[in-house]
């Protein structure tokens, strides 16, 4: 089959994989009707992450179920079904405490098996794909493929920044998560929901999906920003959907005494001071979103119409110019890219 | 009257000092009944904290009212009352929150006042001061000098933490604050208590307090026996009460992915790497203890006998002995030390 490889930082090709099998009773090998390139593909392929090379690309996928293991039950061939980038067995201890991308049995869906690909093989399949009731739209095939990370990575950043009814909510970061986030406070009830981008299109599409105000200042400014749109409390709520430094210090900053902060930016090179994040007050929670607990609910809100993610994805390509998709996202001219084989 | 003073770490002194005197309206001049000796006073004592010498010392206090300003109403002469190291307003959002010790008028009751003295100025009575029902017995007197810092400090920390029924939780640190933290998680109805102590009579504390299982590693190796006593996965919830690099990535580790950590040990020197704590995906939370949210229901418990948390003081000495408290202290000759004025 074909598949995604990068071989380097910027080096990214499409060339033949072997094609997925059965290891395992519990695996699945699904055919991948759409997948797309997440913002922390970028970070291999900026060098800023050190990558086994070559390595096979890709953790977002909508596909229909082409073969079975002996063990599974929950999915049968024909299923159109929606993963994440941890396969999980759904029934450990951790996994029923909502926290499936920290199964005791997690497999990485990244470099291991590299969904930007014609196939997959998806470990724990019971576990970790849920089936769609009937055959979705195009629009729909988007909006679940978004479900799989950046949906229910911003949908998790903003249940652990506890959005809800009579809080105001700040997102840092304007990339498809951060956007996701903003339209998870909305369905979570949040009161007011500020979107911090300095980006246009981005901004017009937060402002779809629920953003009330839109600050443009970063860092420090951004902060003064926020404490002048709250009275100079800070926000009740603030997601941080970068993973920089300056971003969590943001987000961080940004929350009042007793608020909480929802990090789902992979962290790189952050620092945190003690003496500062004590005084600080904040609820610190976050980490690889266990975007499986959420999936069933996602995939009813975007099947029955009421949420429309699918919009993040500005650019789609097919599965052989992925390369073009990897530096259209990391000039920023796309937000995120769909990639169909 | 007479106070403690510190001139330099390791010079603590027992002088006169200026009465205090109502300046604002909303102050009280109380009379101390008891005070005590923080293990967070031992930071400027050993030379690890900037003080700005001289320095009053002590921020934990119960007494009697002498004198208050014409705006208060809530407490009047002759209350015994119970009040924290941090006067608050008590009506503010922050403070309506339950943060009273970010209250957004709020006093620091350590430098400023220095409750380790025959009397002293509180700022903001109605907010700050809690009356007690009825005058307390010597016993109840300590527990309640307890509930102003230590047993508040470790309530919070519980609750940061979330202790409760069907949970194992983990207290690091065998100080005043760690102890009652036992404490608390158990009257929070916490399944299993394990406290992390070598002392032996700590241990024993701990274990009337409600601790079901004590280890004596720390570290990393404290870490590995948490994990073995909880089929590898980590307490669901872990107390920090000590404020170390050491200790807090002993807290961090400790807990399982989706627990939660809470800190109360006033994290000096501490550094968190941003992509461990990710990974981790542990809840933080933890700061200066908004001691007055939990004074009311704190008293209720010892004023009807059901806690007993005066038992942390294992020295009483009168005020004019201050410097020997000190010293006891930081040999850890003692846990906590009373002094009487």
């Amino acid at each position: 089959m074909r598949g995604v490889v990068m071989h380097a930082p910027g080096d990214v090709r499409v060339e033949e994989r072997a094609d997925p099998k059965i290891v395992e009773p519990t695996d699945a090998v699904i055919r991948i009707t759409a997948s797309c390139i997440c913002g922390s593909d970028l970070w291999p392929y900026r060098g800023l992450e050190n990558g086994a090379w070559p390595q096979p690309m890709g953790h977002e996928y909508v596909g229909v179920v082409e073969e079975i293991g002996d063990e599974v039950s929950t999915v049968k061939v024909g299923d159109f079904v929606v993963g994440s980038f941890f396969a999980s067995d759904n029934t450990c201890e951790i996994c029923k405490a909502g926290y499936q991308s920290r199964c005791v049995h997690a497999v990485i869906v990244g470099a291991e098996i590299g969904t930007q690909a014609e196939r997959a093989r998806i470990p724990l399949a019971d576990g970790t794909l849920v089936p769609v009731p009937g055959r979705p739209t195009d629009a729909q095939v988007r909006s679940l493929l978004a479900a799989s990370d950046v949906l229910g990575t911003g949908w998790f950043a903003a249940v652990a920044a506890e959005a809800g009814p009579g809080k105001t909510v700040a997102v840092v970061g304007d990339g498809a998560v951060g956007l996701l986030a903003v339209l998870a406070a909305e369905r979570l009830g949040a009161d007011r929901i500020i979107a911090m981008s300095r980006h246009a299109d981005r901004q017009a599409l937060a402002r779809t999906y629920g953003a009330t105000d839109i600050v443009t200042e970063r860092g420090d400014d951004g902060v003064a920003k926020i404490k002048e749109l709250t009275g100079g409390l800070g926000a009740h709520s603030v997601v941080e959907a970068v993973g920089t430094q300056e971003s969590m210090m943001q987000a961080i900053r940004s929350t009042r005494p007793g608020g909480h902060v929802g990090y789902v930016g992979v962290s790189h090179d952050v620092t945190l001071d003690g003496l500062e994040l004590f005084f600080s007050g904040v609820h610190l929670h976050g980490g690889p979103a266990p975007v499986r607990r959420f999936l069933p609910e996602l995939i009813d809100l975007i099947m029955s119409g009421e949420i429309d993610p699918g919009e993040v994805f500005d650019l789609t390509l097919p599965l052989e110019q992925a390369a073009q998709g990897y530096r259209a996202m990391d000039e920023r001219r796309a937000t995120k890219v769909l990639l169909t084989p």
